[in-house]
């Protein structure tokens, strides 16, 4: 018998501890022993869960789980990157016993030293469940494309996002109409600012890294932009162009360098991930012999996300133990980031007074930063109101481009700042 | 070192020994130990092959590598039920090793027998590269689906028969002109029954059944129906009912009865198989908790392939063992075929003579099975030449529409068999 302890019963531990209860016989099949809960632990036992939770020892400290006798596995489903969740994690691999973790936050700040950690002790580091809920993503790139080099991994990893962006392309609703709407529908939280603006893809894209290309996870490397300056314009503009737009997390080596980034970008209709819609999750990962493989699911919500915990708790029941992300934590590296060096083509909308001239110090200003227009695209006129201009560009570095859009921004004829999009080929 | 040694050196075996010789220090990290190719064996040594192989081994009898000292693990990439391949899967596991293999056909004939071989000698039995080519559908569903109950697995199985599809779809080519154009891409052999009358399928959606609900793999037990009576007129109704023509293999357990079959299915376009394009493969499973799941890539050629059996090969080298199907061998049961059973919305093309009461008739034939009509598509009239006739029916029960399809066959105005599909929600 395997012997599990779970700190926090939010949705997903309380998911959790139904899915080991309902799923009970045929786990124990799988996992060659049964799963018992022994004990749990959350801020109040007076809470009503949708769980049953009658014959499992309660706990009231949730750190006291890490060193209580004869558990085999602490489940962490705290979050936070310090706090009770750091000193759980520090604890229960300290001493020796598998750390189960749906904690991205944890994982992209210190996941390199509980790795080594859990080395040292010879315990299991686990956390499938920290990356696009229920997509089994970690162990397709741990386990099923090691034989792989990668050359990137590119991901849809933010339900609230995709939605709000897909409902402002079906119905042209403005981000804040489309934001009110995924609140109301409980796919967004009433403070909406980790998911919009990025961060919570963010964790997720670091830990999608370190697993790619042997880097140690490194949050602060992450350049990072949100979905609050898309208008629904841009995503018309985007179907014109047979794209659409997507906040992507992008993982790419190049020449040594690691770029690692979260912002919305243009994805063409060719690419499966343009065709993911509504809340769910989708990763596409390149391999040098697989060739392009795209999981794509449910991202978020407790059933999803526990039946990733519990995959993890049976690898560890069948005594399937792998490095935590996929090589000796020793081996991890420190990569110098390449952001600012990437190229790719771009989008760029500007708000100009329709008035002679105003294309032709837009095309200067870029002609000086050696940026070569493909199209330029002008919709509506109107004398007193500002009108749209797109251009989409050829192949242009990424810094040329953000100092081009300043240089515009400050012209007299653009209304705003420029939106400035890559478009993810 | 894990030593291995490789039987059959076609695309798929010439990849791998690229793949293990250029990924080679990856590899060695991530497995923890270096991977060598310390024989290999194929019909004959003399031809050019894509690969290196100086350094390694030739033995000309491929059964010798079963029991060569020094061995680790066997590939077996030979293919076939029966002859060499199962002498050598049979040698291999009854002498303790390890057996790693692409082989279909093996596997949906004998799977149960050699998984209860691998158990009893302590050796693994692995064969991610028997189904779908690079996208890594064992692994995710003997490991990272463990924890749920499996609805159902559906998947696009055959690139070839999707390639065609999709060409017809696209371009309103005949099923012959498709077949043609596949053939000189090379997406399709010279004798293409295999593929296109669905064998190929039937052979993982097998493969698939026994790890989604514990059965004895049957191959026996699927109902195959291939593309061949497909025409382009079918594609343009399916348009029309916003749907795609796609040829499915499906397993699904229903009232403990085991549905298996390869059909084409008309696949409602927000199905996100319905989005599978061109020579892709894709398999979406369904779990209680996970929801759905679609994974999406390379579904053959020798690198994709190649990349599964390197998967399989770390694995062992990183000692992480796991039941053949997910359970134990003596757990796998034999469950009786639902075919006959299921029910589904259906689509019905029907070519007939435009004459007044040929409709009566049809509805007459349908009413007396209790199956009702959700729509009826007519296009095009001609006082000389038949004219197709669509109907899509409400849920019915499969007996019952191929008894009506039967009936209907023998109506005078009727010119050739009803086009039968069923709708996949």
């Amino acid at each position: 018998m395997l012997n599990i302890a779970i700190a926090g019963l939010g949705t997903v531990g309380s998911s959790l501890v139904r899915l080991l209860q309902n799923n009970a016989d045929a786990i124990a099949a799988r996992a060659g022993q049964p799963v018992n809960i022994k004990a749990v632990s959350a801020l109040t036992q007076k809470k009503r869960r949708d769980c049953d939770l009658k014959k499992i020892e309660w706990v009231d400290d949730p750190r006291a789980l890490a060193k209580m006798p004869g558990i085999d596995v602490v489940v962490e489903l705290i979050g936070g990157t310090e706090g009770t969740a750091r000193e759980i994690a520090e604890a229960t691999l300290g001493n020796g016993r598998h750390l189960v973790t749906a904690n991205k936050a944890l994982l992209a700040a210190h996941g390199a030293a509980l790795a080594a950690l859990a080395e040292k002790n010879k315990a299991q580091l686990s956390f499938e469940a920290s990356v696009a809920g229920g997509i089994p993503i970690i162990k397709t790139m741990r386990e099923a494309l090691a034989g792989n080099g990668i050359t990137s991994v590119r991901g849809i990893l933010n339900g609230t996002c995709n939605y709000i962006l897909t409902r402002m392309g079906q119905s042209g609703l403005s981000f804040e109409e489309a934001l009110r709407e995924a609140q109301e529908k409980g796919y967004a939280e009433a403070d909406p600012a980790a998911d919009i603006d990025g961060h919570d893809a963010a964790h997720k894209i670091a830990i999608l890294a370190a697993l790619a290309f042997g880097a140690a996870p490194d949050i602060k490397s992450v350049e990072v932009e949100g979905i609050r300056r898309i208008t629904p314009v841009d995503l018309q503009f985007a179907e014109e162009l047979s794209c659409r737009v997507r906040l992507l997390g992008v993982a790419r080596m190049e020449n040594g360098k690691l770029e690692q980034r979260v912002a919305p970008a243009l994805v063409p209709q060719s690419l499966p991930l343009a065709q993911v819609s509504g809340a769910l999750n989708a990763v596409l990962v390149r391999g040098n012999f697989a060739g392009d493989l795209m999981l794509q699911g449910q991202g978020a919500g407790g059933e999803p996300t526990a039946s990733s915990v519990a995959s993890d708790i049976i690898d560890i029941a069948r005594g399937d133990f792998v490095p935590a992300f996929g090589i000796p934590a020793s081996k991890l590296k420190k990569f110098s980031a390449a952001a600012a060096g990437h190229s790719a083509r771009y989008y760029m909308r500007m708000q100009v007074s329709d008035r002679p001239g105003v294309v032709a110090d837009i095309s200067a200003i870029l002609r000086d930063e050696a940026i070569s227009i493909e199209s330029l695209l002008q919709r509506g006129r109107s004398a007193t109101d500002s009108v749209p201009v797109v251009i989409v560009t050829h192949e242009a570095q990424a810094d040329a481009m953000k100092r081009a859009a300043e240089k515009i921004a400050k012209v007299k004829t653009v209304v705003e700042k420029p939106c400035l999009l890559p478009i993810e080929e």
